[in-house]
């Protein structure tokens, strides 16, 4: 029997929700579950924190780096939060799904889009939808003892997040975390499958026509 | 919490491959385990064999109708083999597809390119890889004791057969027939994801916008 040589080009895997609708959690268990993923470190101009490890947790570079990346188009997304730019660095990511690693990117819909601008063959796009106002609104809440004014701006951000799903290739909506992750999974299993994820089919069927 | 509105329009799923790829195996398999999912039943010119039941089996039709059928496009896909025409009545797809009913056929790169010109959204297409010619002429010729040239003859068609893998959504090699199955599934469970697959999701979003 013929050797398979197929080999697979790795996927950037995006998940993007409000705040709230459980994209942190399905994101941890597939990161558990799936040995082929990994999570984007991303660039940023941020102060490290005690227990951070450079190259693991984030490449923490200073802004004169940071706007060097950004010209050199060496970031496929980038954004300011706060005071601090983050980005999600070109080389690294390249360097993964050229050796078949998949990449799990936790963003929003303005960072996919940039993502969808530089990469968009190598994209899958993933939106959760909550399953109610009122089941966000305990899932903000449940956060902290927070104030309504704070509670109500949570919303109005989860709400503009929420208007941008029209953009994704896959919807979820997360009555059930198992089920929920178990639907990720499967959007994994099945990207994969892709023709033209999957490398070397040329030779392998040429192969089959030699009568190997 | 808002009742969920979502309803889904069905797919149609192609599975394709040379003879003896394994394909009506994987085919059986999903059926028995997809209860969503149904056979397409053709129209056939070819006569009613005794047990084989009008509806079920095949819409039995004599050849005027048949081409009444194909010159009023009410056949999504059609080819004659041997003596008689087969071809997929759009009416009852249509029907089964509206309300959720998800439609596998097993039918050839002719049948798959006419699909694809009739109804491409609503089209997931499947090609089936042996792993090796070896086993592939093993399993043509464990099929009944035929002659080498009748053997010879059904790997030609093969080999024709796989020259259009390149058309095709997925590409899965057949080393195993239990993954195989399993990730056919995995392609569905994803497919049904898909966020143009999904109806009302406009209005399910409104109503999470309106609070509810």
């Amino acid at each position: 029997m013929q050797t398979t040589k197929i080999r697979r080009r790795g996927l950037m895997l995006v998940l993007s929700s409000p705040s709230g609708a459980g994209k942190t959690s399905i994101s941890r268990h597939l990161l558990e579950l799936d040995e082929n993923l990994e999570m984007s470190v991303s660039a940023t101009t941020r102060p490290r924190r005690p227990g951070e490890v450079n190259g693991r947790d984030y490449f923490f570079v200073d802004v004169t780096v940071f706007r060097e990346m950004v010209d050199g188009r060496q970031l496929l997304e980038h954004a300011k939060v706060f005071d601090h730019y983050y980005g999600s660095p070109r080389g690294p990511i390249e360097d993964a799904l050229a050796i078949g690693r998949d990449i799990l990117f936790d963003i929003d819909w303005q960072g996919t889009q940039q993502l969808a601008e530089m990469a968009r063959s190598d994209l899958v796009t993933v939106f959760i939808l909550p399953p109610s106002t009122s089941e966000l609104d305990r899932r903000l809440r449940a956060r902290a003892l927070d104030s309504e004014d704070v509670v109500a701006s949570r919303m109005a951000k989860a709400m503009d997040e929420i208007s941008h799903y029209p953009e994704y290739d896959y919807i979820i909506v997360n009555d059930d975390l198992d089920q929920s992750i178990a639907n990720v999974q499967s959007i994994l299993t099945s990207e994969r499958l892709r023709r033209e994820r999957q490398l070397g089919l040329t030779d392998f069927v040429k192969g089959l026509r030699q009568g190997q």
